[in-house]
């Protein structure tokens, strides 16, 4: 049916959703056991606010060349914020920003505090963020992230840790172990192999590494491409876009292929002598990161850690530009039904690393700090798909059915009493007839639903139906007559006896009070 | 110490709050009772995003006149979207804002998604609205609310439904019987007395409503003033800004004020009888509205709730514009001290009504519908200043100290151990020596500290030094000697028995796998 012109269409803006009731009990079970994981490993809870200065949250998202680079942003029209921004804007206030990850809040946060904060500062925090990107399937412009972080500890230690409990929550989630694998780099001995191979442009650095970080997505092929000259968004020249590339010489090229390209079976210091000998020779920065990594690995395997779990894996490089050391990325392996129905290997879930010039932007002292990020969306829609966040079937209230209009006094002491026993219950409160009432608490997934017409109540008693043993039945039926003959789970009490009856079919007696 | 000019200052635009971890785990707390209320009501949660079109919102703010109309707005550049808003606009999309309450965007979507839903569609949300206004001590631009709605039922018994829910809120959130009371009032009523009193322009009517809700700030003198020609804000002519009042005639001034004035002892029947009698004489309107509190009064008295829990209140109107029936206050009696240090009633924590139209804006059917919402902020420090909301001490992870750099990772196979046995824990990871660890231990909370320096070591043994024992000596020890010798609260321990005692001396033997 069209709606007329002179209507509003009710609609959400692309890339904004709505969540059910499901949804919601979907992602608190498994924010709630990220969150044991968390606080296990000592972190505390932090919130900032969504709204932001937008010079405090920096520009280190991957896709600067969009509108607003990535960002919404607005003036701040606050009247004394106004008059302070002083004559040049006028009336305008500063600018201010919806936050588009945790991370840059938080480093704003830490030196806003940083004399009241223990330090290192361990904390975590999850909330919605916001990305003003194109939406696509899959691809929100609100989502959610869970992060952990530690501000002030330079100790490889503290990586290592992220490591560690990124595993744990993957098997906290319920992901078998070898279902998962969190991979480890570091952008330091990234920049030795292209100090080494005589890349010291800025730009063309970060051109490498987001050639790099296309991996996935195009194949050794495309990443070849970009570091060269370019390529073509179609695979063939002149089709699609042209995507400019870093414009590395051949040798800089094999060089960086050669890095980041896994040699078969090595283990992780095989990986990092292979790079020890040959790529980063002479490079300071190179040399750290290497031994940042292998401190790293002793800690997590003497910690029980293998390489199943914890691997060096040269091809994560990590999309923000405020990472200066280790990146990582927890990866499911498991295959899940991608949108065509085709088997896939999930992929990334959550990421993180080093990013010790974030704090700094604010304070004279330079503070280390590394950290890691859940995309909650993400992994909900892959742990749905695994089955490991099921929610149980009649979980609704007790559905108390309106048979006379002229009592619903006494339908709303039965209502009253029933939450008096902390059992969940309602009265029906539309105008519809027994059928609907009937469907009604059907859709409400209502384990029982109370009935008591004038035969009853000269009787004195209710009739109580179990929604979970009739459910088949119940939409079939036509009127109250042929209802109160399929007596299929249903039983007829005192009226003084409804809430004892009730917590007894609900195997509740023990929360009575 | 000034800041540099080139770097950045840290800091939140005004109106703007970090949450510290005690902050947040009282919120949790706090919600939780909330929330259980609801479920126990029959309520299911649900959630909208937290941007929506600007139209879909709809301009029902009581401060029309403020820039941006108290909302935060930024256009959609969304390329598909600003494609179809077509020519006249350009290249620019549609305007999108910040949801500044959980009412309007719920009925966008009960809109949206009317065929799917049960009807009547009971449900909760609570999460962060955004108002663009001026911030000042206590007034927020980002504060959380938390509303129960029911959608789709016309019947007073949802009215009622939702006073008992709130009486039910404030005491599971342990306010004593007659330290709250739940106001409840009538537009329609109110539009009675204005019919009545021959008050029919629509702003004049807006304007009445304004001035009724000042009443508790401006007093009765001040309401008057704003009902006839208007009041200076300095409260005698001259001082302040002037505010344009309503306009009416002294009668009409006179009908409304004795409207709003309680009746000295007069219970609910009392003031619907004085109603009756004079004032709504001939307003249909105000008949219903008359009938409707009285269904409302006979139901939640027949529920068990009295007056000292629900009574009506003539000066109750709220300040939004979409409520067309009902309206609701929930306030607290409780004397609270205020920024000066006295006490006064802490007054309003949560309102709502019926909002009849707000659905149909989008929809060709007319869907009745009635919420509350609580401010969840304003709620929480009502409650810490009544010692409702205390987290308990010694709450944070067990720490495990560094005495020797090179022995971490015999550490940090420590504070595995204890978190595969769930015991939060963690390993130091700053730079700093025995007494800076110990003070770090003291501001993370810590229960009990892990020692283990050279000498335990050649013994096989660890020191657990129990902080909530001998918190106040912590601070003033020198040095690690000093330490030891002062064994309040210390035990030691062979390493292989460290996870048992740990769980021993936290009392959480029980909970060991």
């Amino acid at each position: 049916m069209p709606t007329p012109p002179s209507r509003l269409k009710a609609r959400t803006p692309r890339g904004f959703a709505d969540r059910t009731a499901a949804d919601i009990r979907a992602t608190e079970q498994m924010v709630a056991r990220i969150r044991r994981v968390y606080e296990r490993y000592g972190f505390e809870p932090g919130e900032t606010p969504l709204v932001e200065y937008t010079e405090s949250l920096g520009k280190f998202l991957p896709d600067q060349d969009r509108p607003n680079e990535g960002v919404f942003s607005f003036r701040d029209d606050d009247a004394q914020e106004a008059r302070s921004a002083g004559g040049a804007t006028g009336k305008q206030g500063e600018w201010l920003s919806l936050r588009y990850d945790l991370t840059a809040p938080l480093a704003r946060y830490v030196a806003e505090n940083y004399e009241r904060l223990p330090k290192p500062y361990r904390s975590y925090r999850f909330g919605w963020v916001f990305r003003n990107e194109k939406p696509g399937p899959g691809r929100f412009r609100q989502f959610m992230q869970f992060d952990a972080d530690t501000v002030g500890s330079q100790s490889p230690a503290a990586d290592a840790e992220m490591c560690m409990m990124m595993a744990d929550v993957m098997e906290e989630l319920g992901i078998p172990r070898g279902q998962y694998i969190i991979k480890v780099n570091s952008r330091k001995v990234l920049d030795g192999v292209m100090e080494a191979a005589g890349i010291s442009d800025e730009k063309q650095k970060l051109a490498v590494l987001r050639a790099i970080d296309k991996l996935d997505r195009l194949g050794i092929e495309g990443v070849r491409q970009l570091l060269g000259p370019g390529r073509w968004d179609g695979g063939k020249e002149g089709e699609g876009d042209f995507t400019k590339g870093a414009g590395l010489s051949g040798r800089q090229i094999d060089n960086v292929i050669q890095f980041m390209s896994p040699t078969a079976g090595a283990d992780d210091s095989g990986s990092i002598a292979k790079w020890a000998s040959w790529i980063v020779e002479g490079s300071q920065v190179g040399a750290d990161g290497m031994r940042e990594l292998d401190q790293i690995g002793t800690l997590v395997r003497a910690a029980g850690y293998n390489e199943d779990r914890i691997k060096i894996d040269p091809s994560v490089v990590r999309g923000l530009e405020y990472y200066t050391g280790t990146v990582f990325e927890a990866e499911l392996l498991a295959k899940i039904p991608n949108e065509k129905g085709q088997p896939v290997v999930f992929g990334s879930v959550g990421g993180g690393g080093r990013y010790d010039g974030l704090v700094g932007r604010f304070m004279s002292e330079n503070v280390p700090a590394v950290g890691f990020s859940i995309g909650v969306s993400r992994l909900q829609a892959a742990l749905s798909a695994l089955g490991q966040l099921d929610i149980k079937a009649g979980s609704g209230p007790v559905v108390i059915l309106v048979m006379d209009k002229a009592r619903i006094g006494d339908y709303q002491k039965m209502v009253a009493d029933l939450r008096q026993a902390d059992v969940p219950a309602e009265m029906y409160l539309g105008e519809s007839g027994m059928k609907a009432q009937m469907k009604y608490a059907d859709k409400r997934d209502a384990p029982l639903v109370i009935i008591q017409g004038g035969d009853e109540k000269a009787k004195g008693v209710v009739q109580i139906k179990d929604m979970r043993a009739g459910k088949e039945m119940a939409a079939g039926l036509a009127d109250h007559d042929a209802y109160r003959e399929a007596r299929v789970g249903q039983e007829e009490v005192a009226e003084g006896d409804l809430v004892e009856a009730v917590n007894r079919l609900l195997g509740r007696g023990e929360r009575r009070p």
